[in-house]
């Protein structure tokens, strides 16, 4: 289970320079102005704002080579992952979704009962000082999107089922194009690695998505742009 | 003005081996396992999907050091963005919020009319084929926070607005602290710098808020309790 504040084991707090940062790499690293738009992998990445779990770091990733989404969990049943994937789909061009969490995410630790409770409560005493009125309505309104757990499930169950879900929710919604493999993953913080978790997918497509693809086709194509049917579902990722 | 898919400046695919990048990591990097949870900076950076836009990159950011919220565009005013912070607040520990956006961003070249043209039209020989039917009326139902541009202004003008109203969305919702900075920046991709708007707010709050919220502490607090009164609003960051 992941460790809240207060906990003898939370990160102590060490300030960052960022303007020092910013500088030594304006120095030291920069040196593609105005680099060109599009990923270079056209990878897609869906994951955590944890401080922890970060694919520049577990993927070593360069400048330009994938687009990542970040927001509390990794959740994809939001209608802010929904906006951003649908834009770059249409702006950009897009080879593959990877859904990716990771063991210890503060969203197996709490259930959103227990976030709405915290903010509702509003203890004038908690640290930073309490929230303004007003917040207690907003707190009840929202979805927190805290994994949800099962009885006699050990939390890589709980992942591993949060992954096939998220995958699932963007496998199963008309904005993500049934051609576009998705599939799914988890940061394991014991030896930092990323596993892949089975979906139910055939190379993160649905076999039944691409069949009614084919079929929307043929009744809109004439002719000679018929040939086009038989790529659909193949593009190399 | 962003460059779009078919221009050709448009970035060229190259694959990326990410499993080969991941071992390279668990081999080479990889060195805490278990990390302790809680962004040692204690800063949260809300910042655009886009490939190029990564705060690991131009902040020179190593493991576990800032929680790290990216959308398209790097817009503020989901809610997906105010569950998150909303968690991190109760989960664990904050002392600044920064919204960068960048230019060249996608969210400056287009419009949401287009982006929902585009998917209600349905193209049956668009890039990775069509989206299945039920887009449309998805398409039409989202919002995609493209950036508004008014009569005569300059990209910097647009990105600098969009900052300011970035921040003062976050500024103004009773889920954010009143006690918790919030800056705006923008990622200038001309030089790699990372420079401050300046969004009206005094080291990043609303000084009505912090009057607001030491009426409301000395009407809750008694005796003793009403001593921490006077240390709102000065948390370091």
């Amino acid at each position: 289970m992941a460790k809240g504040l207060g906990h003898p084991e939370f990160q102590a707090f060490r300030p960052y320079d960022f303007k020092a940062a910013n500088e030594d790499y304006m120095e030291n690293v920069f040196s593609k102005p105005n680099m060109i738009v599009g990923a270079k992998s056209r990878v897609g990445i869906i994951t955590c704002c944890d401080a922890r779990c970060s694919p520049d770091q577990f993927f070593r990733l360069g400048e330009n080579e994938a687009f990542v989404i970040r927001n509390g969990g990794g959740r994809t049943a939001t209608m802010d992952v929904l906006r951003t994937i649908a834009s770059i789909e249409i702006l950009s061009d897009i080879k593959e979704l990877k859904v990716i969490h990771h063991t210890d995410c503060g969203a197996l630790s709490c259930s959103d009962d227990f976030i709405r409770s915290m903010i509702t409560n509003n203890d004038p005493l908690m640290k930073d000082g309490p929230f303004l009125q007003g917040s207690k309505q907003w707190a009840e309104a929202l979805t927190y999107y805290a994994f949800s757990w099962k009885k006699g499930e050990s939390e890589r169950e709980v992942l591993e089922r949060s992954v096939v879900e998220d995958v699932q929710f963007l496998r199963s919604h008309p904005l993500i194009k049934p051609s576009i493999p998705i599939t799914g993953w988890i940061f394991n913080q014991d030896n930092g690695a990323v596993e892949e978790v089975d979906c139910g997918l055939e190379d993160g497509r649905d076999p039944r998505q691409i069949e009614l693809l084919k079929e929307q086709l043929s009744k809109t194509l004439n002719g000679e742009m018929k040939s086009i049917i038989g790529d659909i579902g193949k593009t190399a990722h």
